[in-house]
């Protein structure tokens, strides 16, 4: 046997793990990762060259560690989409939204505390718990994927966790969590940890809120400072290349992330390349206006194929069911489609692509499905 | 008093900190953060900006995840540099080199383990041993900032550490440890970890390696599993902006370093960029010679102004002594040169800057050295 992680002294906790992601397949049609199929527009590709000239001249210095011009921006854009005023002081960024939540659980979680999610979800929630050592509380959900929110007050008040997780729309399932059930859920976590004389840090994660039939949370900041806000421009921006992630919140919690960052943690080109994004925003968000309109087309398909959906808000939507999903993933897979087993017993995901991708997508579950009952 | 970070459920161990980062103030010499002073050559900004223009055509996709052109690339780097032969599977790359530690401590290190390095040194391994849950051990150097090894191997042994770090040229003293010391404190390492069944890690931070009289310890590696050595594209490649740390070491610890890092942490335009700046090494190591040479211009005319000066391998040198360092460090401040007080007694930092910018700032301390003795 040669040399191998279980040589070094590793923790034991990593012992028998594998690295999280998805398979990256060369196939001609991947809608397995949420991607937003839509490059960007030509001319905000060469908006984003024009700016990283410009950081690149001064890329033997430092960029700035607390990116407040991008910061600024960001709190723009939630102004104007979200439904609330926040200025730069309610926003912090960093590479991707797993790198802010890392850094929310090192400064509110950590070893001796714990958080709690409504399973499935997010899996990187559970994972970035594990990597920070905070303890990690799997919370119920109802057979449909909804929050079962009796059932998750009495968790939150038997587990007084630090954090809650609460991502909606949720991933993989799609489903959006009403806003009476966010703050519920607030309620019973202060609550809980009022009883030790603390608090309860509330993180609801809004990855792929502009893909939602209904409203942004951030309203809900008003009053409420143990409560965050995360977001990404992945998605909805079009830019999971740039891994750029940010939060919204009071600017305590800004100040309390500051403390746990890596210095200069962002990049220079990496902000760069953001506000160019920023500045088309008006473009993008059109692209998200196309790509609801063929998600619901997708949902509407789906089940006209006999297929059991969960109802989504989000850039993608959870099919099923099949008796043994991976062999459905392997079908469709063969016939040039790449889609998510994201290990939930019956189901698949699908992520919204272009109109012809998921044309394909569909024809491949018609196939399958044709199979099946011959 | 409004609400701040006491008011929110931050870990005890934050309360009353502040974030880390020197003062980014805006003068007319900055020679605080061993930046290199030569702003990257046009040939090279242009080369970013059109490796960065085919990135963001996908930037809707994620990156590759496991950054294998890029990696190849620092492999190549490292083997045409270092002495000895590394490829691929030796090589992992994050968002500078403290990311890249983090997962290291995050990997090897973590609650219930500690981690030692003698001090002082880069501030950042201690702060990330907190960051991570790591317990932090102070270790001893002589007077003359060198590692005392007879006093260090006593540490090890009483302390066992999951982790050392060993920082060569040594920030903020400049100062290079001997191959010797190096091999020495590995044995000593493995040897008081043996005793627990178990193992240590020992992580070479070379961060400055490029400015050293003396060769990289790459070759170390070699049946060394136990061992890392840790780089940086911020200095030598005059890319602090950039954030892109590495490191090489045995593949099972590439391996062991996937199960906690981030997926997709490294984004499509800084893998681009440092490609780019990887085509350009022959001009970049250009900069480093006549760095060095300005490094020891430094130490020479320092010493002629009878300051006490630390001997230098890294593209700073640390000089004094003062009094009062911090009163000595507003002096030269205020002659419009910034330089870096890292709160050891008597003692200042200034990075070699160009032959103006170090001008300058020797003006600034033969001023200051004949106001003291007037």
């Amino acid at each position: 046997m040669s040399f191998g992680i279980d040589d070094l002294p590793v923790r034991d906790e990593l012992r028998g793990k594998s690295p999280y992601g998805a398979p990256q397949l060369d196939v001609p049609v991947r809608l397995n990762t949420n991607e937003n199929p839509y490059p960007l527009p030509e001319a905000l590709v060469e908006r984003i060259t024009e700016r990283v000239r410009e950081a690149a001249r001064s890329l033997n210095r430092y960029p700035d560690r607390d990116a407040v011009e991008l910061r600024t921006e960001l709190a723009n854009y939630l102004t104007k989409t979200g439904g609330y005023r926040v200025g730069v002081e309610n926003v912090w960024a960093a590479n991707g939204s797993n790198e802010v939540i890392q850094q929310l659980l090192q400064a509110f979680g950590g070893p001796g505390r714990s958080a709690i999610g409504f399973e499935p979800s997010y899996s990187m929630h559970a994972l970035i718990a594990r990597g920070t050592g905070t303890g990690w509380i799997s919370g119920p959900r109802n057979e449909d994927f909804s929050i079962d929110l009796p059932a998750a007050e009495r968790w939150i008040a038997e587990n007084k966790p630090d954090v809650v997780f609460i991502t909606t729309p949720n991933n993989p399932t799609g489903n959006a969590v009403p806003p009476g059930t966010v703050l519920a859920l607030y309620e019973a976590a202060q609550a809980a940890r009022a009883s030790q004389g603390s608090a309860s840090m509330v993180i609801v994660d809004e990855a792929y809120i502009e893909f939602s039939h209904g409203d942004s949370l951030l309203p809900l900041l008003e009053g409420r400072p143990n409560l965050v806000v995360s977001r990404t421009m992945s998605k909805a921006f079009g830019a999971a290349g740039l891994r750029l992630g940010y939060l919204a919140a009071h600017p305590a919690v800004v100040d309390a992330v500051q403390l746990v960052r890596l210095p200069y943690h962002l990049s220079a080109v990496t902000q760069a390349t953001a506000l160019a994004a920023l500045e088309h925003t008006d473009t993008l968000l059109g692209y998200v206006e196309q790509l609801k309109s063929e998600r619901d087309r997708l949902v509407g398909e789906l089940r006209a194929l006999g297929c059991e959906v969960v109802e989504s808000d989000a850039n993608f939507v959870q099919f099923g069911r099949f008796e043994n999903s991976h062999t459905a993933w392997q079908a469709i897979l063969d016939r040039g489609v790449l889609v998510r087993d994201n290990g939930i017993p019956g189901w698949l995901r699908v992520s919204a692509g272009t109109p012809e991708e998921n044309d394909a997508f569909l024809d491949a579950v018609r196939e399958l499905k044709k199979e099946q009952s011959a």
